[in-house]
């Protein structure tokens, strides 16, 4: 369902609350309490039969006496009562139903049964629904709190803005929003999706996304609702230019197993999802105070054009941190050059340092005009692509210094952050100045430095071509017909695709009859490899299907012999087609696998490494999600550990990364055009051979979607 | 000098401030204000001649002119004047300066020039120094503030503690001690080193260790003042099991730059660094918040008895992520059993989880006993070793709550950890009340589970052993007689050594000339390999001087006479001392090396990996400062990417890993005993058999100290 229907449910002009009470302590009083105490400026509709009014409102005993249209349905009644308020909500043509009740799949099988019931039934009757076990939702533009949460009941007014936060758990979204709150960070809405019957996570992010105002998403999950989903709302995230901040746990396999008996999450594979994280650019934290440090570097609404980073300090110490975590997180931290240097050297006492860490000493702290002029100088330099200023500025100058700041930082688009490493007490108001102005204010250089770094990385996606799904039909792919993939492919029909694909394959012919030998061999060179054909004998040489290095039509007529009788042997009523007599590589080179994998969450994904103690020792592999662009290929190559193999090591020559790139974004992009039929790929080996001479694929499986079932050997 | 002798320094009766001015707002004046603000019940002698009286107190014109006996005496006059001030200090036999003034070493060879002077003046007569450069330091204990810092001008009082602090830099120094008062957490006392011209970090981390009230001990540091110092410090540590945690920065090539611009440490090298922190047990931590969580933790006085941990949270989120975060950390998190799991199955709710995370559900947060007795059942089970509780405690209710945690906790050795996830306007004082009572509190999961790793690692290394040097004596290690040390030993004086050591070498001769090798060889087993025996050349492959599978006595003369020319050609000079021809190696094994590297800053250590790509490639090694333990053993080779050959990959069968284990203690207990002599050592490769059949080495090189210089080919 189109999102943007989710407009009323966040926007309601009314709202029922079912199950209200009159105790305004209770999870049921507390709604009315707080959209009264928030002056809620639509009609507010207590539902409860024991009551005659609650709070000054008048109480209905059901939602059919409601005499206006409802808009909104917040339900607070127990579990076995929901049905019967969901039908009365259809007769009453409710659209959108908040659900805190709890009782439901998060306690097992009965609760789960409920909760699918009530679901069929809202789907059926186009009724939109967040929850059950949901603490809420809070409408932040508006202020309509629509919640019981503790912390909208302290907070006297909520603070707008342009994140949008959306989490799967009621306590950890409020209390997310509580901290960022006292940092001064401004929200359009808070989305508390708990069960997910219906809305998910994921759906909010794409309300979010769509709304004018957020320019921010956050999201904590537990679980992957959807996986195409998540990489559609990634996709449309980098086309808007929205940063997604992501807080996912469940990472760990106990985690997963306590993720389930909390809200029945789908964790997923953790490792598919990393790999979809970092390829779709996800902005991934650990705890909700780096997701509140994310949020507040995003929400100034600065973008970083590079990586380029210049620090101001008083405290040497934190200077030479910010160089340590620069290295450490790959941002450029580089000596400032010609200008700049000239610049910022007549500004900083002669016994500071106008290199890059720039140290401008404790004089700063009494010279108020340092740190700003120094600011100013850095803003203007083309070297320099975000500013950090570290220090501890104290009382009333302190301040005076952050306001100029700030005025500087509406002046230029180059990002400025601040840390202030100290108490209010000690440090004064100036982290409070800057932050109500919008300018990222952190305390220690190490919480600083990481939003930087994510700033930086999000600069550098959301400046990345996007993916060109057209580019597929540009370059016409090879589309197996459906009617063809009726069985386990192996290696002579993938070599054929390998060959229109521009892999190279070695020469060879098929061999049906001994009488073909002779006939046939003409054509190839000599040394040959024998391999047994059939589609039921996966691993050939455990079935003694294959000979190697065989010089003459005679040693081949021994080795069809002995294939066949091998593969009788091996499996009795195995269809064998024949053997596939072929040329055998002479030339050296590194053995690399590429494989593909079809996962029921994201799709197809491509896999590469090498062989040998690479893949069987260190497990070094490389995977991305398809399709991938050459400079993904290019990526993948250089994450392995092996890498250095491809570039030569001790002497040897540079091997053909080139070619290993083209072929696997040809691949990529074959299994693409397959439209997820292909379950899996194994090119195994494949030899990458001196730049300039290819790659070779020495043998190949294929497994298509219908076969999945079809017992191997 | 004894660091007892230090005790005067932090505990002054009487304090002349040399260069105090009676501007309150200056550097120099605020020490007198601040001693003043904070009462300090000694004598206070200002020292000026340009003043009559500063802030009522008589100020003097010199400190020979001041009545009294001087504990310490502040400088704070600039650098021209100091020789002249330290000559004053003589003669009024003051025996503690602590010097606030600036421009010496960290501004550049000049500075440097003086500050050398003024070290061997002081030295020469007996004066302790702190700084210069130095911010001051605080004995918080008494309550005697030395310094300008403006953290301690805002306090009203000290929240004095069992946590000692130094830091070589003055801002971050006074940062930490401002952000950890808010946090009520107390202290001994604070020390700022600055230049460090005599007394380092390491030193006041010495002076700290022996002082009883300090049982938790942090450092800053930029570089490492004396590696060897640094290892007896955190062996004292380790006696005394009081943690020592440390902050270090100047990591990063860039960051090292920085800090010798900032306070001229020599930073050293990094890898070496990390090693000795690794292996002494030095508490590392990545910034300065990192930093006082873990003296939290640590000066709440409870011991870590093992890595089992129990986590109770209100919030199924914070759960998971804490199940997270425990895989994260190879912490234990594992279900309850029996007894345990009953039992607080019938304190918690029916749709909690009495699993390990432990879910109390929101009804935690009415029913105020669920939290406490829940604690309670932990602290006495013996399935657990430490206890976290998370939540969002709200109001009077949560304070009531921390009460009960705060008195269970004085009970029970067990530690009990607290996060409070949110702000104290939502959560109330309950995190205040915890952190009031030594409970340690914090925000976030992920900073708490930090926190609890530290926590659990010095506590299993507070446990192990205390690696006994008199060991060494008892098991009698060959010693080289110092007039043997001056050469180069290559293979065969190597070889002599491995075999005293227990290390199997091939069966070999040596032969001097042609007609040996008729006579000898009958004692060995073709067939053999020949290599040159000669001090002047190392690369014997490079020289033409190793030939292998020599198969009978025929070849072996041509082989003697092939190397012997070869290895003229290659160095014309070169004094040959003939051929070494042993067996042939005939198992098969995975060829490692093991080697001795001797470092300026901390001495020997030794290093070991597997050849081929591992080393090349991966460069996978394994590093310990020597001497090592069996245990030490173990984990360098388990720690090794390519541990797995060890182990037998493919069916292939185990090595003797036991052999390699106590090949590699027998020949860093040899080293130890050459009491840095011996400047490397490789031996390469060494090849390990299978399981029983040990290890062997093929060959080996050892330099000499006195030889270091030597030019080698």
């Amino acid at each position: 369902m189109p999102m943007k229907d989710l407009k009323k449910f966040f926007h309601p002009e009314s709202i029922a609350i079912i199950g209200a009470s009159a105790n305004f302590s209770s999870i049921s009083g507390k709604p009315v309490k707080i959209l009264l105490q928030h002056n809620f400026p639509g009609d507010i509709y207590p539902v409860n039969p024991r009551y005659e009014e609650i709070g000054g409102l008048k109480c209905y005993p059901s939602v059919l006496d409601v005499p206006g249209q409802i808009d909104l349905a917040i339900v607070a009644v127990s579990a076995s009562r929901l049905m019967s308020i969901v039908k009365d909500c259809i007769a009453k043509k409710v659209r959108n139903l908040l659900l805190f009740s709890s009782g439901f799949a998060e306690i097992g099988e009965s609760g789960r049964k409920i909760q699918d019931e009530v679901a069929q039934l809202a789907k059926a009757n186009n009724i939109r629904i967040i929850g059950p076990n949901s603490a809420g939702c809070l409408n932040v533009k508006d202020s309509i709190p629509m919640s019981f949460a503790t912390t909208l009941e302290s907070a006297e007014r909520f603070q707008s803005g342009n994140v949008g936060f959306v989490s799967q758990s009621g306590a950890l979204g409020f209390s997310v929003f509580g901290l960022a709150q006292e940092r001064d960070l401004g929200f359009t809405y808070i989305i508390n999706t708990g069960n997910e019957m219906d809305i998910t996570t994921l759906d909010s992010m794409e309300f979010m996304l769509e709304d004018k105002d957020t320019t921010v998403i956050a999201g904590y999950m537990e679980g992957v609702p959807d996986g195409k989903q998540l990489i559609r709302v990634a996709k449309r995230a980098k086309a808007l230019k929205k940063p997604l901040i992501i807080l996912k746990s469940g990472t760990s396999a106990l985690g997963k197993e306590a993720a389930l008996s909390h809200t029945a999450s789908l964790a997923g594979s953790e490792e598919t999802f990393q790999v979809i994280a970092k390829q779709y650019g996800l902005i991934m934290v650990k705890d909700i105070d780096e997701m509140i440090d994310a949020m507040q570097i995003f929400s100034g609404g600065k973008v970083a054009k590079g990586n380029r980073l210049a620090t101001i300090s008083n405290s040497g110490a934190e200077g030479i941190k910010m160089a340590d975590f620069s290295e450490q997180f790959n941002i450029q931290l580089k000596p400032l050059q010609g200008e700049t240097k000239k610049k910022v050297e007549a500004i900083i006492p002669a016994y500071g340092s106008a290199l890059n860490p720039i140290d401008v000493t404790a004089q700063a702290l009494t010279e108020q005009h340092i740190i700003p002029d120094t600011v100013e100088a850095l803003a203007k330099s083309d070297e320099v692509d975000v500013i950090v200023v570290q220090t501890t500025f104290g009382g009333e100058l302190g301040v005076q210094i952050c306001q100029q700041i700030v005025e500087l930082d509406k002046k230029v688009d180059k990002p400025i952050v601040v840390a202030v490493t100290g108490t209010e007490q000690h440090c004064g108001k100036g982290r409070r100045v800057l932050r109500q102005n919008g300018v990222p204010a952190y305390v220690t250089t190490y919480d600083t430095m990481v939003a930087v770094k994510h700033l930086m990385d999000a600069g550098e996606f959301h400046d990345l071509p996007i993916v060109a799904e057209e580019r597929l039909s540009e370059d016409p792919i090879q589309l197996v017909q459906d009617e063809y993939k009726t069985h386990i492919w192996t290696e002579e029909k993938v070599k054929e695709i390998l060959a229109q694909l521009k892999v190279k394959v070695p020469k060879s012919i098929v061999i049906r009859s001994i009488d073909d030998i002779e006939k046939h061999t003409g054509d190839l060179q000599f040394p040959l490899v024998a391999k047994v054909l059939s589609d039921e004998i996966l691993h050939k040489t455990d079935a003694g299907g294959v000979k190697l290095d065989i010089q003459n039509v005679e040693e081949a007529k021994r080795a069809f012999h002995a294939i066949i009788e091998s593969g009788k042997k091996y499996k009795a009523d195995a269809q064998i087609e024949g053997v596939l007599l072929e040329e055998m590589l002479q030339e050296q080179g590194v053995e690399m696998f590429i494989g593909i994998k079809n996962d029921s969450q994201f799709g197809s994904f491509i896999v590469c490494g090498l062989g040998g103690i690479f893949i069987e020792v260190l497990k070094d592999v490389s995977i991305r999600h398809i399709p991938i662009q050459k400079e993904d290929a290019y990526s993948m190559l250089e994450e392995l550990q092996g890498y250095p193999m491809l570039l030569g090591t001790r002497g040897q020559e540079k091997l053909d990364i080139d070619a290993l790139a083209e072929a696997l974004v040809s691949i990529s992009d074959f299994v693409q055009a397959q439209n997820g039929t292909l379950q899996e790929m194994d090119i195994n080996p494949v030899v990458v051979l001196k730049e300039g001479d290819g790659i070779i694929a020495l043998d190949g499986l294929m497994i298509w979607d219908e076969v999945k079932s079809t017992t191997l050997v």
